[in-house]
């Protein structure tokens, strides 16, 4: 059996991501995996994950292992989500609808990118029991900020992801070098009007100035409680300030992420950076984390040291790539037997009995 | 003189496990050595034994260092051991009978697997002298359990090593790109009777559900102890809680032990988790481990750390590939050779004498 | 299109090493690269800068980001400067004139060194506006050493660099097997009265002597400042005890730096050393730091650490091999962008705002 | 100029090893370069070495720089002398009268191993003027090792190294493999009376017995000194204990070392050792350290550890071999160069200026 013939295009969550590359066209590849500048960021958000070891315990009498909780408002079938990426249009044909199908049968949450290929209201139609949720990019004009929402709300997607640490695009050298960004603009689904985060800023009369949608702040939360009943999610935190400050200005959850070690190069990863927004706000909001999530043992990891959500990107992508909805359906399948198989092995029956005991850190 | 005319088929203890991978067929070799996930948990298991430096001393007027010890009830040359692997006659066609013929002529404790290619009894008739011990993955109907502990009993086999770290495969996706395992059922050797660790639980209703052999509690291990007297030893321990629970339970000896790496990744190899069982347990029972040890002066590490006996696991079914029964002697005769050699280096006469003072943890 | 066709010859910063490799013969190459000995310590300047992760803030309302700093008297675009380097005609057939006038035309103060393949005097003349700052080798009469410093502050040079880490130069092994300098002497545009640091002392009755360039004690300074108004500045400052000295001794600013690791194999890193020297004398001196900068977030990491200042070395070389006078300025303006787009990630609209609050040191 | 043609047959530091390698066959390679087991206590001597950062001093007011010392009681030009190693006609027909004549030349100590290729006697005949110090194995028989060190006393030699820490050779994988060892004995330049260490113990009676060379004690020292006026140093300590136990014992220095990493594997470093034996004796006996020295900023590192004398071992094998007693010569200069131009750099016009001051561990 070769691989193009496997359900979903792959044998193991270790194969997935060289079938991913093959199957992807050099660009696509380099805007799909690319990091800020010299890449070390991303690398260390797989790193992190390493730097932990988990502490076993048997013979706890399990007969079945539960991964079900809630994201907010949604029962979700596990704490591991979908997270928003731009273009799925871009490594296949069928884009999100085929991202949407294969979460909402796997009962998965997935947030949708205000740069889908797609439009939101088309990923409602593709799979309308969703639970889904729009990621916002703040516009330059607030009226088209609201429009979105107002959009999302109307499709059933039940929160707003204010992501916050996109004011700019980082410096993506193997983007700029190989990548589609530069070669063509890609289709928005959500419309024309949209515009994404800034390439640059503009050097004026010894300034460097960014765009209107670059230059919210705090205060923008309460802006779109003003516009939109959906709670609000705030994307991009690394700090406890930040944390404080969303939860104080109301946001229901936060995402600590480093955006995939795609913005900012040397920024802290969101597992390391986790501890510490656990400790400042986790008693007012649910906190998730993403970045380097490629395994079922790396989930447990995340949910030991605090987080209730565990957000994948690329992995989405690259099964997108080798089988689209099949591909997406076979990574949810393998990484929540792997979570209930890894959940066994360290002797919790559920989310709630995964604890700091399960951790220590790695000895050197 | 070419490799295979060599006694044992190899030369050095560097060169074994190349012999090793160019005798075998990429499944198998897939099988003996793949580890869980993307297998830094085995990477782990060597890397540990680095992370300390030994301190020897000279001039001690050492005549000759005294390697034998006991391990429970049984004399043996030394406190290395032939940790129980599934399936020797994978490599080699003697199978058992060659591995219990060496370790019993070397006067080296071996425990031999529920998994065995042979039979229990015949491992017992190919090397009456033993000493050997039953490694048993508890099955769904304790009634087969119940058999395979009396079959032991009645073969000789002097303790019962009941695996704790198995109630369902890790994700060895090596194995499941390459491996054996996928291809056709590996006969065993006790009988269809037997059902192996589950490859992974089912979901249903939105739990996922393990057999009934996985669910097992500490309880077991009284239950063992009404149908046997053979003493109890409970493998696969990576924390001080579960060694107090075992000890507890009634077991005389605890392995500390990650299962070669091939279950949960992340997971605490058993040389970084002895030092916090032996705290916990070292007074009530013996305490052994496994994972990672290639070399004598690995031993000694272990053994200054705790350790009263020490399991090779991978490199027996090296040996076994590259010479059969004679690979397995010149194994353990090289192993001990080392370990003596080291023992003399380190200013220690006999294993009594080797204690922390040997160790310092790595400048870093 | 080709790099060559690119404006300055190269696309982003992460392409720039490999561009100048092609261009330049092997002989220039390991003069520019080499390090002291077998260049760990040339990895280490490199490596310095990732032992730390930065703590972006966001929603901090920002329209623009302001870059401008003073360094001494120079009101400058940035706080990033050119470091001295000698030979720039080895690179470029302009030499300094295109590195001039691409400082100048950015904002950007250079500092030009005593071995400068032009004049000092056509340095100035390439652009006339500067900030331009002379980097001194002492010379070994001291006759030599005014003569330049007079010519300088004739030039409209308006601080003097006193390099004090070049008594002799470091073991640079690359450049003794692949180099220019055993080939052929490099012309000095200062003209054949200047000597540069010694290659090596004489064994002389069993003492390895010294030239007398080399000798100097911290007097040097007095004197220094009897024959000039400019200011100083003392490179290659390490430690504590020696930022002091250079303080007491009338130095207005220091730069920490070992110099590009060409000198002492085994030196603390510039960055590593930053902090002790800014507790030291920050308050009464302003402290710049050089050595294995590359990117905008580099930058960052220094200012936070207590760097008013921060020096390029070897990318202005590698962009003036790239494409010259643009090559340099592409050069520049990519990292005053980088550094902008940082500032912004990490919510500081002007250097004033970066503190110790944005790092952590990295988890291990 | 090929290589060849250079005085001493290479160029800098960081040619000399690759010179050697394809100057000697395979297997006196294997001999030379290999460590025990799987050589990673090798790796680690140089890797201790990085583990320091140098705190260079300027404007010192350095003329020259002197690096004379006594060892015991020779007058030397450097700290640095030459290690004993076995069999130089292994790498140079010319074998230890090369050495002998290049490093009493340089004024070097050089000290001769009991296993030299030519004999005692002849060694001294090569290089009357010293100095010249004699290795000693301890003989089987202890009159085999009277006359040997009555052969020494004879022959000019001042000081008695005693090496401890090869009762038995350790498990040398690499020469046991690739090895002129085990292809044919290599002749003894003292006679065939002399026995080399052990190769390995024999089982007898389920004791590893050792040769009765191997079963000395501290007691040793005393029997010695009945013998001999010779000063005794005791090579091979690598702890505090055996340090103390040797000094009481009466020696008068001794060498910090792990025998190249040619012994126990896993053993501590050199390096890493001497700041816990210069503590214990550093008041009542000289310490010597060796193991990964291949650097005049190594010295250094070494010389503010603690060391008095500071031994280099495999880089005269590879010197020898590189060009005979020219090779050796060149090293040596080499050597002595970079350690004054270190000194210079560190601002030290002497060994007693080296302290603790001049370093600090890496930040990690």
């Amino acid at each position: 059996m070769t691989d193009e013939e496997l359900p979903g295009g792959f044998q193991t969550l270790s194969d997935l991501r060289g079938v991913a590359e093959q199957r992807l066209s050099p660009e696509v590849w380099a805007y799909v995996e690319g990091g800020a500048g010299e890449e070390y960021t991303l690398q260390e958000n797989r790193a992190a994950f390493r730097r932990w070891r988990l502490r076993p315990r048997y013979l706890a009498g399990i007969r079945a292992v539960d991964l079900r909780t809630t994201l907010l408002d949604a029962s979700v079938a596990s704490p591991i989500y979908v997270s928003p990426t731009a273009y799925h249009g871009l490594v296949h044909p069928s884009a999100e609808a085929a991202t949407a199908k294969a979460a909402s049968a796997a009962g998965v949450l997935a947030m949708y990118s205000t740069l889908s290929s797609l439009s939101l209201e088309a990923i409602a139609t593709a799979a309308p029991a969703g639970p889904r949720w729009f990621q916002l990019y703040l516009q330059p004009e607030f009226r088209v900020t609201r429009e979105l929402v107002e959009r999302a709300e109307r499709a059933g997607y039940t929160a707003l992801v204010v992501t916050v640490d996109a004011p700019v695009l980082g410096p993506r050298d193997r983007q700029t070098r190989d990548g589609v960004a530069i070669r063509s603009p890609v289709p928005l689904g959500n419309g024309p009007q949209i515009v994404p985060p800034a390439r640059a800023p503009e050097l004026k009369d010894g300034l460097y100035e960014f765009p209107a949608d670059a230059t919210a702040t705090w205060e923008v939360l309460g802006r779109l409680r003003e516009v939109t009943r959906l709670p609000l999610v705030v994307k991009g935190i690394l700090t406890a300030e930040d944390a404080r400050r969303a939860v104080d200005g109301g946001a229901r959850a936060v995402v600590v992420s480093n955006h995939g070690g795609r913005q900012l190069e040397g920024a802290i990863t969101g597992l390391d950076a986790l501890p510490e927004v656990v400790a400042a706000v986790g008693r007012r909001a649910e906190v998730y984390v993403d970045g380097g999530v490629r395994r079922g043992s790396d989930v447990l990891t995340a949910i030991a040291l605090g987080a209730k959500g565990v957000g994948i990107g690329r992995p989405v992508l690259w099964a997108l790539a080798s089988g689209g909805e099949a591909g997406v359906a076979r990574l949810l399948s393998l990484l929540h037997t792997e979570l209930a198989v890894s959940m066994m092995l360290a002797g919790r029956r559920s989310l709630s009995e995964i604890d700091r005991s399960l951790l220590l850190s790695r000895p050197d």
